[in-house]
């Protein structure tokens, strides 16, 4: 099963949750979120023990269970690397703090922007990051930095033993076998609309 | 087949072709992208013609088509509402225009941004939304906004026939049944790191 399937299913029993909604069966979660009801019934096989026969499963049960496999059951504390306008619109994110991930100290090589400090986090120089990850106990990073930065900037972070990257920079990077990067393309998102319209074209 | 399925084995088939590489197999490109190669052999059977038996497909061929599939053979003119941080980044994104996203048309209600433009893009009020989108052939819309202004904006991006659009606003948005709407959910990447981490722990 993929992961971004498991967050998906999270959000849905969120949305079900906030409704008042107690129990869903798989049919009824793949009508009402337009996902493929033969894909959600295999997924949530995995979590039999959370499902009643002739009810379905307990919202706030399995939305507790699938928090928990992703991770989402505690407070992860992020590093955020360039603090650009991209950098600074993910900073100002609102999602992120929702599902328990803290933006607790943000880097950007820009001397300008040392002296100052956005909602109680100071903006440091990179050089600071290896003092930063242990004092701050960093565990992921976002990389918001020009292209030609990113893999200088990613190599120091797993340096600094922060081995969780969520890349924005495009192009190509090398990481080490023990580090996982996730690159952000947001033209993949544009490109589910572009296949719409030009199906629709036909 | 999802469609972001097909994106990425566009992207993985750029990059094959970039790397000089002329034919590849389904077991090959599941190796070389990390990806699941049952269901590779299963989603490119789909497209046979591309395929050779014993040597595989021809990358240019087989990106051409999905390419072709995907709306990615013609450039596309996007409209982009909201012009702070985000907004702003979202503009300067390479990747876009790459794909043949080509942002036409800048919108932003703050009166103090009207008399700028951006790379000769003019940054306009909200109401000039509609003779825009016909002046223009506007069919793609970004919406950066606030998560309060969100839901309007839609309405108006509609009103003006623009029918497929990628929300980063929050929150609950209502569309017409006849609008294709895309939200971007940042927090879902992170969480595949998370997810990582967690199992990791255990």
């Amino acid at each position: 099963m993929t992961v971004r399937r498991l967050s998906v299913y999270t959000r849905c029993l969120l949305q079900l949750e906030e409704d008042g909604v107690k129990t869903v069966s798989s049919q009824e979660l793949a009508d009402r979120f337009n996902l493929n009801s033969a894909q959600v019934r295999k997924d949530l096989a995995y979590f039999g023990e959370f499902g009643v026969r002739g009810i379905g499963y307990y919202v706030s049960g399995l939305k507790a269970e699938l928090q928990k496999i992703l991770g989402l059951d505690r407070e992860w504390q992020v590093a955020l690397v360039g603090f650009g306008n991209l950098g600074s619109a993910l900073f100002h994110y609102k999602g992120f703090a929702r599902q328990g991930f803290r933006i607790a100290a943000v880097f950007d090589d820009d001397p300008s922007k040392w002296s100052k400090s956005v909602e109680g986090v100071s903006i440091l120089p990179l050089r600071e990051l290896p003092r930063e990850a242990k004092a701050r106990n960093l565990q992921l990073a976002i990389v918001a930095v020009p292209a030609e930065s990113a893999q200088t900037v990613i190599e120091k972070l797993a340096a600094a033993g922060i081995k969780a990257i969520l890349n924005f920079a495009p192009g190509r990077i090398k990481v080490a076998k023990d580090a996982r990067l996730k690159n952000v393309d947001l033209s993949i998102e544009l490109e589910t609309l572009s296949f719409y319209l030009a199906q629709g074209a036909r």
